[in-house]
C-alpha cells in the first residue's frame, strides 16, 4: 500500500512542515528514507506519528492507481497485501481507506502482515525485503529510497505498470 | 486463530444464554456450524455479535495451544494466518489477544486476511476451504463443525499436533 497506492511521504511533509516548520522535498529523499532527512533530536517522532490513529486514514491515492488496479482486477486476481502488524493502530485505518479507495477490491483479497509469505505469480513493491521470502515475478515500485537499487525489474509508475501487465 | 488458538464457540454459547435464554451445547454442534442451531429469528445475529468490537478480545484460549505453539515456535517459523477482513472490527482486537497469550509472537509473523495464499510448508487450520489454495502439508484441526470430515490429515488437539510436528 504504503508508496505503491497510498501516500504517507506527501504526508509526513505536510506534518513537518506544519508542526516543526521543515520544508522537506522529494528531491531531498534520492536514495533515502525520509527518515534519513530529520534532525537527530526528530527521528523519534516519525514512528510516532505513523502509529498514531488515523495516520492511515486520509492519504492521497498514488496517480493512477485506481485506474489500473480495477482494469489490472478483470484480468488478474489481485491482492492488496500490505505491511502493517507493525503499527496495529493502522490496520482499521487501512481497510477502511481501501473500502473508500479501492471498493472493487474485496474482503477476501486484503492482507495485512509483517513478512509477506504470499504465494501470488507476481508481486509489485517498493521494498525489495518483501521479495526476499517471494519465488515469484518481482516488480520493484519507484519510489524516492529505492530509485538507486538496480538488481530488480522496475515499473516507475502505473501507467508502466500497467504496459507491462495488461 | 478461531477454533485452533482462540475459542469463539465458548463465547457464542455464554451470549446466547446471557441474551437470549438459549443453553446450546458443544455436543448439539457435531457437524453443523454453531449458526445452524439458531432458530430463524435469530439467525442475523450471529454475524453481528462477531462484527462487534471487542468480541475477540476475551475469547479463551484453546486448550495447550499456547504451551504447543511456544514448542513448535522453537522449532519452526511459525506465522498466524487468520481470516479477519470480513469484519474489520476484530482486527485490533485479535492483534491484542495474540500480544496477550502468544507474546512470543513477532508482528512480522501475523497476518490478517481474506484468503489464506501463503507459501508456508504446514497449515494447521480447522477449515478446508482455507486448504484450496494452500500447496503445503494439510492438518485439519478438529472443531465440532468439522468432525464429519475425512479427506485430510487430521489433529484432534495441540498434544496430537505436538506429537506429530515436535
Amino acid at each position: 500500500m504504503d508508496e505503491v497506492i497510498a501516500d504517507p511521504i506527501d504526508k509526513f511533509i505536510t506534518i513537518y512542515q506544519q508542526e516543526h516548520g521543515y520544508n522537506y522535498t522529494l528531491d531531498q529523499m534520492h536514495g533515502k528514507e525520509f527518515r534519513e532527512l530529520l534532525p537527530p533530536e526528530l527521528d523519534h517522532t516519525l514512528r510516532e506519528y505513523i502509529n498514531r490513529k488515523g495516520f492511515f486514514r486520509d492519504l492521497k491515492v498514488i496517480k493512477d492507481s485506481q485506474e489500473v488496479l480495477a482494469e489490472l482486477n478483470k484480468k488478474y486476481d489481485v491482492f492488496i497485501v500490505s505491511a502493517a502488524t507493525e503499527f496495529p493502530n493502522s490496520l482499521e485505518d487501512k481497510q477502511a481507506w481501501l473500502a473508500d479507495y479501492f471498493p472493487f477490491i474485496s474482503w477476501t483479497n486484503i492482507m495485512f502482515c509483517g513478512y509477506k509469505i504470499v504465494n501470488t505469480d507476481i508481486m509489485i513493491d517498493d521494498r525489495t525485503k518483501n521479495f526476499t521470502r517471494f519465488n515469484g515475478r518481482k516488480l520493484l515500485f519507484t519510489s524516492p529510497h529505492n530509485v538507486m537499487l538496480t538488481e530488480y525489474e522496475r515499473v516507475n509508475n502505473w501507467k508502466e505498470a500497467a504496459e507491462k501487465l495488461l
